[in-house]
Formats: structure tokens, C-alpha cells, sequence
């Protein structure tokens, strides 16, 4: 996607050879015209994947799923990251994150996904692809859905998760693939 | 908001006299069509203000953020609630959750506010009142900038945080007004 790929070489700041920050347009400041654009692209990918639900994480999560729904016309469930709540009430699955290097618990009401769900799991970046797999726990595994398809803002193709994602049968579309940040530059795949 | 209104008394859980659930639309699944409508409604309201950013902290206010920015076409920046960011680089306030009955500390980065900014503060519930004066004292007191007004989804009228902030002159908004949820029913002003 162009307009994303221009603004990440305008505006991204490269923290590391893995880490790049993106908080003017993405998650902690929100370009909402182009997450009007990103929505409306998710929207178009997925538009013949019978999509009954989207399905995020808290908090940078949000914005793009709310727009990918707007089109998609469906609901959009954030599963909070917070202690486990009690069993009989929520799925649980804990996610290690690379970039804080540490493990948090994810948990969504039993409530708002249920077995004849067809699921789109919408996330900001993906990287090692914990978050994903800890979705597709609670969708899948716990919920009994069916997880149609992963959309993705920016993919670190230098990671592991989309490819491990991908060979695990999943249909995983990134609006872009940033195949290296090394020596102070970003590469697009 | 009769829309709303409907939504609250079909599907909002009478938690005790002071608590509402209502997570089937609003903060954790979310009806994205119905955030479409509140978004719109929002910019109706503060369409002559000359907003320049909304302000919201996250998670559960990004959703009605980000549909009040698509309208009045202005980014969205969610305060994120985290240990306090260094005082070089962000703004930092301390709100007090009255349903949590802790104090948790809100942030935001110095680059997405200035002081020619005029801002709207978008949340999903008002009670109290503590995480809008979070909000006011960094976007007004820390940044500078002027705060236009208060965009709220739920009053809980019962509580002070709004008659306080009306008193202090700022311009509240909220879609709804619960009046008392005694006897386990809502009823609204």
C-alpha cells in the first residue's frame, strides 16, 4: 500500500535493526483519514470471506479494526490484555512480547465470539506473531470459530511470525513488509 | 441519543446502583455502526469549534474517538496509561479510577500536542470526572493548548465529575445522561 509506505519512509524513526516507531500516524497519534484508507483496503482483501466478526488486541489495535469493521459492516471484539478473568466467563491466552520482553495475559467474553463465527483478526504490526496465535487460541482452539484471515498493518518480514503464520495454513495479508531496518534505512519487501 | 438510549436499555447489565455494563456495544465488543452514528453526532456538535485534535485515553475511548475524527477530519492521539514517560518527552497525569478505586498514570508525547492545538476530549464514560481533568491538565495545562470541549457517550448524572467540569466552563457533551440505576433500572434525565 503506497500511501503507508510513504509515510513510514516520511515519518518512521528507527529505534533499532528490529524496532521502528510509528506513533505519528499509527498507535499513540492516528492519521484517521488513512485508517479510512487502511479500512477500506482490509475491506476490499476480505470481502469474500464471509467475515461475521473482527477480532483485535488492546488499545493500537483498535483504530484499525473499527475501520476495517466500518466497511466489512461488522462487529469489531477487543480482547483486553489484563489478568485472567475467571474461567467461566472469558478465554484466556497468554502472549510473550518481543518488543517488551515479557508476557501479559489476553481475554475475551465468552459472550462475543461464538462457534459459527467467521473471523478476521485485524493487529497493528506483527512481528514474532504471539499476538496472532494467542487470538487464534481463544477464536479457534477455545471458541471453536473459524479464523478466516489475519490483516495486517506493517509485517516485519525479518521476524518469524508471518511465514510461521502462513505455513500453518493461514491466509495472512500485510498492506506492507518492511524486509530490513538495518543500517538506519527501511527496506519494503 | 434515542439510539443509544434503546442499545442501553436492551443490552446494558445493572452492575450495583452506580455500575452499567455495557460491553455488548461500547467497550469490548463494539457495534461499529452504532459508533458510526455517535461519531457523526459528535461532529454535528462541535462542528463549529475549530478542532484541530481529539484527545481520548486509552483503550475504550478509541473506538468513539476515531469515528468523531473521520467526521470532523482531524487525528485522534489516545493518552496511553502506563508508568509515567520522561518528563523530556511526554506529558504525565495521575487519574483516579473510581470503579477500580486506584490512581494509574495517563501519557502523552510533548510532538502530538501544541500549544496552538484546540481540543476535544472524547471519552466513553463520565463519572467522576478524573480522567477528563487527566486530559485538561496536560492538553491545558502541560501543552498549552485549548480544550473546546468534552465529547461524552454515557453520563452516569448521578456521579459529579460532570456538573464539577460545566462548573469549571468547560462545554460538556454527553449523548446520554443516565440518571439513576436504583432498582435495577435505568432511567435517564
Amino acid at each position: 500500500m503506497k500511501l503507508l509506505k510513504d509515510r513510514i519512509i516520511a515519518e518512521g524513526q528507527i529505534i533499532s535493526d528490529t524496532a521502528i516507531r510509528v506513533d505519528s500516524f499509527l498507535n499513540h497519534q492516528i492519521d484517521v483519514e488513512l485508517m479510512n484508507e487502511v479500512g477500506k483496503e482490509f475491506s476490499r482483501l476480505f470481502a469474500d470471506s464471509g467475515v461475521t466478526k473482527i477480532v483485535t488486541v488492546e488499545a493500537s489495535g483498535i483504530a484499525v479494526a473499527i475501520m476495517a469493521g466500518l466497511y466489512l459492516k461488522v462487529p469489531v471484539v477487543f480482547a483486553k490484555k489484563a489478568k485472567p478473568l475467571t474461567m467461566a466467563d472469558a478465554y484466556n491466552a497468554e502472549v510473550f512480547s518481543f518488543t517488551k520482553q515479557k508476557s501479559y495475559n489476553i481475554s475475551v467474553s465468552k459472550r462475543f465470539i461464538s462457534s459459527a463465527d467467521r473471523v478476521l483478526i485485524i493487529d497493528d504490526f506483527l512481528a514474532e506473531g504471539h499476538a496472532s496465535e494467542g487470538l487464534i487460541s481463544i477464536v479457534n482452539e477455545q471458541a471453536g470459530a473459524e479464523v478466516v484471515g489475519i490483516g495486517i498493518v506493517i509485517e516485519k518480514g525479518f521476524q518469524k511470525g508471518g511465514k510461521r503464520l502462513r505455513e500453518s495454513g493461514y491466509r495472512v495479508e500485510s498492506l506492507v513488509v518492511v524486509e530490513s531496518l538495518s543500517s538506519g534505512a527501511v527496506s519494503f519487501a
